[in-house]
């Protein structure tokens, strides 16, 4: 296999950051690292067995975090603190967001509180909350402060779109703006942290920080956005999601909202879909799906996700990067647009 | 009302830390501030009144943390960071807990799970937990990475804890040392946290540090020990918590595992007892209470809990720390001990 520059570098940075976050685990009481480990893949319920790894999705937020790092001309080891607090944030909000929605299956494997229990999966996610500071709190930079208020500000951001997203299942008036913001909290923030943290860490200027920010606050939209298109588009093999599964679950995504706030009369059938007080069976569901097509809701959010990808390479532009790095993220970037999982 | 001087400063203390608290949680987005406050008995379920304060055991946290910036020789403000770090963590674990435990009353309210649901305490914990290392990361010192760290090891701990205490209750074979162990992760880990991270920051030399920790770690396990004693002999009205509620729960607490590996006639019909598939009715659940006062469980726990007292009072000896700090920590330890709630 021939690695493009782009590939090679990835495989580098995720040589670097995996051992680092097996060993982050071994800091773990021995219940809690199995069910830590059982959830980011490295091992199977029992922990004995290495299970199939299955790398869908893993490796986005460390990779930008350490290209964060090198954009800021330091080397890559400097970013793996950032990249291991964005990795294990993200994984304990994955771990307590699998509680509350009630998911029971993530990459092709039962989650963790479907698998151990609603307590372990609790306790799992807290530890991994908890080791992202810690491992912040060891980076060799004066500007740990930093990185940890701005950390903590994304988490805040990451609670704030998960409690919306709870609180949108119950109400049947959500604008549009509520839903992108909703998006903002959940997906993007983590993701502008992710493509800003190693260049905090590596004491980068304000105007590089924010920029690298913008950049990862775009892409993170585009991405959340892919991420509901496939959640009702996607092909469940590749998502390792149930087919239809937002729609299941009646979720107030962004294709869904922008289809209830058009004035179609699809928009007025899919209210009413939605509105029933028993679960849709499957031929309402795949009906509701046309239905967001029909009432523009797909379209719009295609058309907005592409917008949102460009924004995020544009922000790119002023930032004089070196050549290589600036194409990676745009690379990494358009990936995630145009991605089937 | 005269105050003695401990009661003085506990006072200006926590006219210091409250509104600090308060203003914290002002960062929260509104869905999640109302949970996290109402836990706190900042204000009822609906936001809008006043709740009734019932001061019970809190508080207790900040002090510590307070009066360890005031033994390093360092202002009182200097130690609100540490303060605030070690009370969020403190109910942080208290809002999992009860989810994980099912306890439904805390301070004679609902818990915030029974009252808000299961989802809103998980993430009224995650903030509370993530708000603690963003306050350590704005405090003034040049000692914030070390702070994060020790908060970072004291959170794993209790996470150790809980994943013990979850697990002894299906267990038969928990002996005493497990026991004790799981107590000093519980509990003591977050008194010798909050005893000595204001000296953290203040940047006391190790020597100062470890000896304020190694205060916190005894007074810590002389507080849990009287808190299980408690849990079988306290007043229901002064507690918070329904009578005899750690056995009716099967709670491996140290009393219960001191009388269960007693070699005595009391302990195999304690043992019998707890091994039964169904709920205790209350005529058992107060046999089980004399049986474990006649294995001994009690009295040896009485004695522990004042052994640890002793050794926690001793270890401030060699600190040489100011008269009145001195008398102050050692006036809360006792109290911990002999305090009927």
């Amino acid at each position: 296999m021939t690695l493009i520059p782009t590939e090679y570098r990835i495989t580098e940075i995720r040589r670097l950051v995996d051992p680092a976050l097996h060993e982050v685990l071994d800091r773990l009481d021995a219940g809690t690292r199995l069910t830590c480990g059982y959830h980011l893949g490295f091992w199977d319920s029992e922990g004995h067995f290495p299970a199939e790894q299955n790398l869908n999705g893993k490796g986005l937020r460390p990779t930008l975090a350490v290209l964060s790092a090198l954009a800021a001309d330091a080397p890559a080891a400097a970013g793996v603190p950032a990249a291991l607090a964005c990795e294990l944030v993200h994984n304990f909000s994955l771990l307590h967001d699998d509680v509350i929605d009630g998911d029971t299956e993530r990459r092709h494997r039962p989650t963790v509180w479907a698998r151990f229990g609603i307590s372990a999966a609790i306790l799992a996610g807290d530890a991994l909350l908890s080791l992202a500071n810690e491992v912040l709190g060891e980076a060799r930079s004066e500007h740990v402060p930093d990185a940890v208020r701005r950390l903590g500000a994304t988490v805040r951001q990451l609670i704030a779109g998960q409690t919306a997203d709870v609180a949108f299942e119950k109400r049947d008036d959500v604008t549009l703006e509520e839903c992108m913001s909703m998006a903002a909290d959940k997906t993007a923030a983590l993701l502008a942290c992710s493509t800003s943290l190693g260049a905090v860490l590596a004491g980068a200027p304000p105007t590089l920080v924010r920029g690298l920010a913008e950049f990862g606050n775009h892409v993170g939209m585009a991405f959340q956005l892919t991420d509901d298109l496939l959640g009702i588009w996607g092909d469940p093999v590749l998502t390792g999601k149930p087919v239809l599964s937002d729609l299941r679950a009646c979720k107030k995504t962004v294709p869904v909202v922008a289809a209830l706030t058009s004035s179609t009369a699809a928009a007025a059938e899919l209210r009413d879909l939605y509105n029933r007080p028993d679960p849709l069976d499957e031929g309402e569901l795949i009906r509701a799906a046309v239905l967001v097509d029909e009432a523009g809701g797909r379209a719009w959010t295609e058309e907005e996700a592409d917008r949102q990808l460009a924004a995020g390479v544009r922000a790119l532009d002023p930032l004089e990067l070196p050549e290589e790095i600036r194409d990676d993220l745009a690379r990494i970037a358009r990936r995630l647009r145009g991605r089937d999982r």
